[in-house]
């Protein structure tokens, strides 16, 4: 591809003019992950994003944290209220220090745009306690339940540990993924990506398997979301990634 | 729970007051991690901060780092001894990379309190050679060997590699598992949080089991422990924790 | 590149037939990893090797640890005896329990070419506690500290906290340093991808810098392994390793 081309490729992405390239590092960035991954159809580039903050948040490198977060409100492809809403869901599945780091940082690139524009680019969201969804515990794990299945495609495991009580049921499945803000698809993009760098193995098999179960994301999106993730924490962990999908596909058309 | 009280267990636990919540990550930090997990029973603080240690130095956040640095000695729940002992215990199970960047902020935290209060917090602990254990390397094998035993409840690897001989059986058995400052119950506690970041499965299955069936911490314990890992970790890795103490605890039931 | 060429590099680097590739990763991984990366000139392949091997068993994938241990015995890139001696020093710098499990997928790999031949590929290494280094502490320790300053290119730190004392001066740089087996270099390029998987900012900046104003490793050797390092670990973690590598090596030409 012309250097100009992927020079535009890297602009439209990160809404500032490329840096010059000096390493070989640099050259394979500019031509292998702005000039080609983000450029492929088959996901929005919106998308690519939620995929993008999760792998950079969960890497800790502090500039494409920064260069991302900035990017992604600048171009205006994410509101402020649905990068927030990203902070949430990103630290149940990474932890809450790494997300604690990525709300730092958004809110710092939030004033920058606002200093940049002299303007508000978008007034703060305004949290009321209503948000934290049912206070009554047993309609709360019920429901809790139910949001399990729906997402996981099968039955909620027995409440009887901490763990399953009082996090998964009442708390990851009893609020956090039926908060308004982010679609389910927008979820599951974030929490392939948190549970590709996490590693442990069944929450793959599980995540990418009901992704692709439930018709939330489609195999064609799930492969191209697989090479994107790779671009940004590695082959390696893509790797397993990718068998994964594979199992969970042919499974499901046999 | 009322705000006053999730406030204050904030400020229990942190020994600062806490921040205005503004986002939803800040409203569910405040009303799950420190108004619900912190509160638990079934853990001691002081058993917590062991844990909480562990995951944020993995998680490299550098805010969440500095604030449980400062917190575990600002409460006095572990004494500045105990931290640096934490620090060791860390470095062999996390790599040594992140453990230099704990105790430097551990170092900077215990200067911050006592300039804060105008006193000496803590003495600066004083080593000596004689701490370092056994100096012949006979000898120390065969301790190391017999202290892998009692911790694992099997018998030692051969020790025919590198790793084995002059790391596991030599260093890790053969010394820090021995040395005094934190009982082996500390080092578990440290020890299957490392391991749970780490994501290892067989170090997994051998530190949980181990520690489940030594009966140095009971299944209750070690269910609150996965809840309050998983916090900070992430209920990604913490799912293979969970799954792996149910199926030790189960075998062992047998 | 033709696909021929392609496939030819996944088979030199491998040394098995490269699947038929079936996603967009899979494309991207033969044309972009094996096709462009690892054909590059400025580094040798068992270079290559000892980073890929740290940025693998760091990224706890099954598959492509499997792939990488056999493929680099297999290749005869590096002996059974160097393979061993990277796992202690990766040890120490990603922690005891992702080394235990590259170990263990090593001797099954070394069991597996062995049977493939129907011949020893290597005979076992004979280890003896000689190996194990100076037993009088306090010449270990001040051997410890001539090794840090080699290395690091500073003088080793006050030998005042356990991580230090019984950690730093007097196993990683008092022993592993100066094991024999592996080059200064050698460690330096499984050292370099180990910190920038861990990600903490000063040993990045540490043992990058190193390296580098030791002469070890070139400017131009360095920008290779960072770009190699990015295909496996992700760009994301490569940008720290990246900006570092300049920051240091302009501040040495100023």
């Amino acid at each position: 591809m012309a250097i100009a081309t992927t020079d535009q490729a890297f602009r439209e992405v990160m809404t500032v003019d490329p840096p010059e390239p000096t390493t070989p590092f640099d050259l394979a960035r500019r031509d292998f992950v702005y000039g080609h991954v983000w450029r492929r159809p088959g996901l929005e580039r919106r998308e690519r994003r939620l995929v993008t903050l999760a792998c950079v948040a969960a890497a800790d490198s502090p500039h494409p944290i920064e260069e991302h977060a900035y990017a992604a409100l600048n171009s205006g492809d994410l509101t402020l209220a649905e990068m927030l809403e990203l902070v949430l869901h990103f630290a149940v599945y990474c932890g809450w220090p790494k997300a604690s780091h990525l709300e730092g940082v958004i809110r710092a690139q939030w004033t920058r745009i606002r200093q940049e524009r002299g303007e508000e680019i978008a007034p703060w969201p305004v949290l009321d306690n209503g948000t934290l969804g049912l206070a009554d515990w047993d309609a709360r794990l019920a429901r809790g339940a139910q949001e399990f299945a729906e997402v996981n495609l099968i039955g909620a495991p027995a409440a009887d540990t901490p763990y399953s009580h009082a996090g998964i049921i009442n708390y990851v499945f009893g609020h956090v993924w039926q908060r308004p803000g982010l679609s389910r698809r927008d979820r599951r993009f974030i929490t392939v990506a948190c549970v590709g760098v996490s590693d442990a193995p069944m929450p793959i098999m599980a995540h990418v398997g009901s992704a692709l179960h439930s018709g939330d994301i489609s195999k064609a999106e799930m492969d191209e979301l697989i090479l994107h993730f790779s671009a940004y924490s590695g082959f390696a962990k893509g790797d397993a990634l990718r068998r994964t999908a594979d199992e969970a596909w042919n499974r499901s058309e046999s």
